[in-house]
C-alpha cells in the first residue's frame, strides 16, 4: 500500500444526523407509489412490489434480537466508494448485533448464481477503508434474467440464510434488484433485496437521489487533467484539444466536467438531439469557435466530447440503425437509404470503415467504440479547410478519460455518501422492506443534513425495448436542458467560447480546508 | 481560480539552509573542468567560457550598492514548476536591493530576439505563486542559433541594460544558455546567462543536478491516473491496458511510473538498446507474460511503453532512417534493403501505413507520432493468435499520458526545488558568473539540507551530430542500467509480472502528512 492509500484507511466518514443512532430510527412510508410510465404494465411485472409508498427516516426502530446474515454484491462497471458502501453495511450491521454476518458474492451477479461467496470480516475490510476499486469482491455483468438464474439466486439465498442482498450497481442492476426482490416474494423467500445507486454516468438520479455515486470523483478526476490540459493549452498555444469523456448515453460526466474546467466548447448530447443538430451544424458550431479565436491568435482551445454523443445525432441514430438492419441481412453501405448515404458519405473515411468493421457479438456496430473525438475533429479540419475567412492554424490532439476515474481512491464526498449508503441499506433490510433502493438528498448540505430515504424501485420504471421486446426498466435519467445547472452552462458558454476562462481543479485533496477537500458535484450547487 | 489555486497560492516554500541568508552568501570555486567528451573541439567552440570550475556556496557575498536588472525566458515544453523559478528569482532579487528589476521575455527565446518583454511586479506574480503551466509569460520552441539572431539577442540584453539572462529550459535551451554567454563575452555585453534545469523527461541531469523540474510532477500525475487504471483492470479483469507514457528518448518517466506503480511491464528502451533486441524479441518479452498471466485466469495487465522506444530498437532504427534517405529521394518503401523490408513487412499495416505518409517539414519520418502503444499491442494480439499454448483472452486498450502532466500544480516538491533554482539563478548573477547552470543536489533529504552548486554548462558538452553537422551540445542524461533504481526495477519486475503488485499511489497531496505529501522522486530514493 502507498502512503496515501494507508493514510486514507484512517478517515472517518461523518454520519448524517438520522444515521447516528442506528438503534433508534426505522422508516415512515407516504402514499402510494406508481411508475414513471406505463403503470399498469410494470404493476402487473411486480404485483407484489408495485405501489409500495417512499420511505422517510423517523426515530423509533429496535436492536433486533439476533444477528442478520446479508449478502452483498458489485454489478457493472467500477465506481469509487464502493468499498465504503460495503464497509457502511458492515459497520450497521454489526452495530444492529455483534453476531451479524455480511457475506460478498464474488466477481459479480453470477457469484449469486453459482454461490461464489466469501464471508467478510473486519480484519479483510480494514484494508479497504476508503479505497478505490471494485477488488475486494470483483464486480461482473452477468444479467439475472431467465427463470434459471432467478431460481439458483433463491436458492443461493436460502442456502446461506440470508436476511437481506444488497445489490450495488447502475440502472439494468436496480431494475434487476427489484426483480428479485418480486420474485423472492413469489417464492416465498425472505431475503430482503436492497439497491444501492452506483454509476460515473451520473444517469441513475431522482428526487430523492440526487446523484449515484461514484460521479464524483470520476468527475474530479477527470476535472483535474481536463484542467491540466487546459493550462498547457494556454502556456503552449498551439493545439487544440478534443477530450472525449466516458459516459455511455447521457452527458452528465461532460456538463459537470464543463463546470469545473470551463473549456472553450462541450457537446451535450441532449441539447443536440432537443436541437435535433445535424453532424454538419454540431462541426459547425465547432468550426466557428475555433475560427473565431484563431483569427484573433489564438490557435488553441479545449473541446470536450461525451462518448455518447453520436446516438443524440438524429441523422447517426437513424444511421447506425439502418445499418445494423443492413448488416444482419449480409447487406452492406451501398443498400443504405438517399439520406443514410448522406451521412455515410459525410463521415471521414476511417470512421465510416469502423461502423461497418467493429460490430458486437450481435452483429450491431459498436457505438461506444466509435472515436468520436477523432470524427468530430477530423470532420472540423476539413470544415476550416474550406473557409477562406479562416486566418489561424488548428493542430488537433485526442485525449479519453474513463478508465482514470472508476477506480480512483474516492473523495471524502464519495467516501462519506457511500458510508452512509451502506448504512441505509443495512436499516432497510433490519426494518423488512424490499424492493428498494437506499436514497440520501440534500447531498448539497454538510454530511450530518443529509435526508435519508428509500425508494420502491418500481416507481422509477417505464416500458422500455430491449432486444425487441418490451421490458419493465428504470428509466435513465439524462442532462434535464431546464436544470439550473444547464442554464447556467448555457449562459456561461457564450464568454467560454472566445475568451480563455478555463479553471485548473487540480488533483483531488483528502486532508485541509472544506472548501478544498468536500463537497458534492459542481451541477448540484449551482 | 479554483478553491485548491488560491489555497497553494499562500504556500511557502522551504528555502536550503544556504540560501536562508541570501545577503551573506556567495561562490567558492573548484579546479578546471572540461566537457563530458571532445574537449577540445569544445572548448574552440567556447573559448571564453570553457574550463570554469564548478561553484559551491558558501558564506560570504554582500547587498549590492543598487537594484539589479535580470531577465527571464522559458524555453521549450512546459514542466510545472516554472512559475516559481521566477518567483524565487523575484524574491532574491528584491531581497538583494528593493529596486532590483525582473523582465519576462514573452513567448520564448523569440521575446528575447524581438525584445517582446514585460516587466514582471509583485502584483501580477502574486496569481503564480505555486500554480501550473507558463501562461505567465508563455513559452517557445525557437532557438537562438544564427549570428543574426544572437546579435539581435545582444542587442536586446544592451537596450534592456540587462545585468542577467536567466533561460528555464531543457538541455537544448541550456545549451543556448551557454552560446549565448559566450557570444556576450565576445561582444563585450555584461549580461550574464544562467541555465535553470527544466524538463519532465527527466534527461538533464548530472552529478550536481539529481532532477530536473517538473519531473516529479508529471509522473505523479501519470503515476496516479496508471494506479487508478490498474485498480480498474484488477477489479474488472478483463482489459490489458497498454500505457504510452511521454518523454522523447529517455525512458526515465516510465522507470518512475514502473517504481510508483509496480505495473506488470515497462518496457526501457535503454536496455531495449544495450541488448540490441528486436521488435520480435520485445513482443515476445510480453506476450511471454501475458499467456503466464491468461493461463492463470488473469485476463488483464498494466503495461508501460515510453514514447521514445521506437528509436532504441536497433532494426526499427535502421528501418527509419533507411525510410529518411529513401522518402528524401523520392522512392518508397519498395527500395529498401532486405533487412528494412523485413522490419517493414514486421510492422502492423496501420503503423506501416504510418511511417510512409507522416513525415516532418523536413520530410522526415515523425517518430513521435508512431503510436507505440497500438503497434506492441498489435503485435503481441498476432503473436498470441499463433501460440497454441495460450489460453486466455487478450483484450487491449490503449492510453497516452503526456499533456496531462506538464502544467499541473506542482508537488510541494517541485514549487520548493524551482523556488530555490530560482535563488541560486539570482545569487549567480548577482555573483557575476555566467555560462552556468543552477544546480540544487541531495534533493532526497529535506529541503533545508539541500546542497547549493552551479556548474559551467560547456563541462557538460559533447559533440553531436545535428542536422549533418557536428555542433556542441548538452549530452542527454540516459536511464543508467547499473543505477540503484534501474536494478531494483530488475530485480522487483519478476514478481511484478505474473502476479499483481500494482501500487496505486493517488492524487497529489498539498496538506498533511509529510509522508504524503512531500519528498522527491523515487528513483532518487531506491
Amino acid at each position: 500500500m502507498t502512503p496515501l492509500q494507508k493514510y486514507r484507511l484512517k478517515y472517518k466518514p461523518t454520519l448524517p444526523k438520522a444515521l447516528e443512532n442506528l438503534n433508534g430510527v426505522t422508516f415512515k412510508g407516504g402514499g402510494k407509489t406508481l411508475a414513471l410510465g406505463n403503470e399498469k404494465e410494470i404493476e402487473k411485472h411486480f404485483p407484489k412490489t408495485f405501489g409500495r409508498p417512499l420511505l422517510h427516516s423517523v426515530e423509533g426502530g429496535s436492536t433486533p434480537a439476533k444477528g442478520l446474515k446479508v449478502g452483498v454484491v458489485f454489478s457493472g462497471g467500477q465506481a469509487s466508494g464502493g468499498h465504503n458502501v460495503i464497509t457502511g453495511l458492515f459497520d450497521a450491521l454489526k452495530i444492529f448485533h455483534a453476531e451479524s454476518q455480511l457475506i460478498g458474492f464474488l466477481g459479480g451477479p453470477s457469484g449469486i448464481i453459482e454461490g461464489n461467496a466469501l464471508e467478510l470480516s473486519e480484519d479483510l475490510l480494514a484494508n479497504y477503508r476508503n479505497q478505490g476499486g471494485f477488488d475486494l469482491i470483483g464486480s461482473g455483468r452477468t444479467k439475472i434474467e431467465t427463470d434459471e438464474q432467478l431460481d439458483q439466486s433463491i436458492d443461493t439465498f436460502k442456502k446461506f440464510l440470508l436476511d437481506g442482498m444488497v445489490i450495488i450497481g447502475g440502472d439494468d442492476s436496480n431494475t434487476n434488484a427489484a426483480i428479485l426482490a418480486e420474485y423472492a416474494l413469489k417464492k416465498g423467500c425472505k431475503t430482503k433485496i436492497i439497491g444501492v445507486p452506483k454509476t460515473i454516468d451520473g444517469d441513475l438520479k431522482n428526487d430523492k437521489v440526487d446523484i449515484s455515486f461514484g460521479f464524483h470523483t470520476a468527475t474530479a478526476t477527470y476535472g483535474e487533467m481536463i484542467g491540466n490540459i487546459a493550462r498547457d493549452a494556454l502556456s503552449a498555444k498551439k493545439y487544440t484539444h478534443f477530450i472525449k469523456l466516458m459516459g455511455r448515453s447521457a452527458s452528465h460526466i461532460a456538463l459537470e466536467c464543463a463546470l469545473l474546467t470551463q473549456p472553450n466548447c462541450t457537446l451535450i448530447g441532449e441539447e443536440v438531439a432537443a436541437k435535433k443538430m445535424t453532424l454538419k451544424e454540431v462541426t459547425n458550431t465547432i468550426a466557428d469557435l475555433i475560427e473565431k479565436r484563431g483569427n484573433r491568435g489564438k490557435n488553441y482551445g479545449v473541446v470536450l466530447i461525451p462518448e455518447g454523443i453520436i446516438e443524440f445525432v438524429p441523422e447517426m441514430r437513424a444511421l447506425i440503425s439502418e445499418l445494423n438492419t443492413l448488416l444482419s441481412e449480409g447487406k452492406d453501405e451501398k443498400s443504405l437509404s438517399v439520406d443514410g448515404k448522406k451521412t455515410f458519405h459525410f463521415l471521414p473515411k476511417e470512421i465510416a470503415q469502423q461502423l461497418l468493421l467493429d460490430r458486437d457479438p450481435h452483429g450491431n456496430v459498436q457505438v461506444s467504440h466509435i472515436q468520436t473525438e477523432i470524427l468530430f475533429s477530423t470532420l472540423v479540419k476539413e470544415e476550416l479547410k474550406n473557409r477562406p475567412t479562416f486566418k489561424g492554424k488548428f493542430s488537433p490532439l485526442h485525449h479519453f478519460f474513463g478508465y482514470e476515474g472508476r477506480a480512483a481512491l474516492p473523495t471524502n464526498f464519495d467516501a462519506t455518501y457511500c458510508y452512509a449508503l451502506g448504512h441505509v441499506a443495512a436499516l432497510l433490510i433490519r426494518e423488512g422492506h424490499t424492493g428498494y433502493m437506499s436514497a440520501i438528498s440534500h447531498l448539497s448540505k454538510p454530511p450530518s443534513e443529509w435526508d435519508i430515504s428509500a425508494i420502491p424501485i418500481t416507481s422509477l420504471m417505464n416500458l422500455e425495448t430491449r432486444k425487441g421486446k418490451e421490458k419493465p426498466v428504470i428509466r435513465k435519467a439524462l442532462v434535464d436542458l431546464s436544470s439550473p445547472s444547464f442554464k447556467f452552462f448555457e449562459r456561461s458558454r457564450i464568454k467560454w467560447m472566445e475568451e480563455d476562462h478555463y479553471q485548473f481543479p487540480g488533483p483531488i485533496q483528502f486532508e485541509g480546508d472544506p472548501s478544498i477537500t468536500d463537497g458534492p458535484p459542481k451541477t448540484l450547487l449551482v
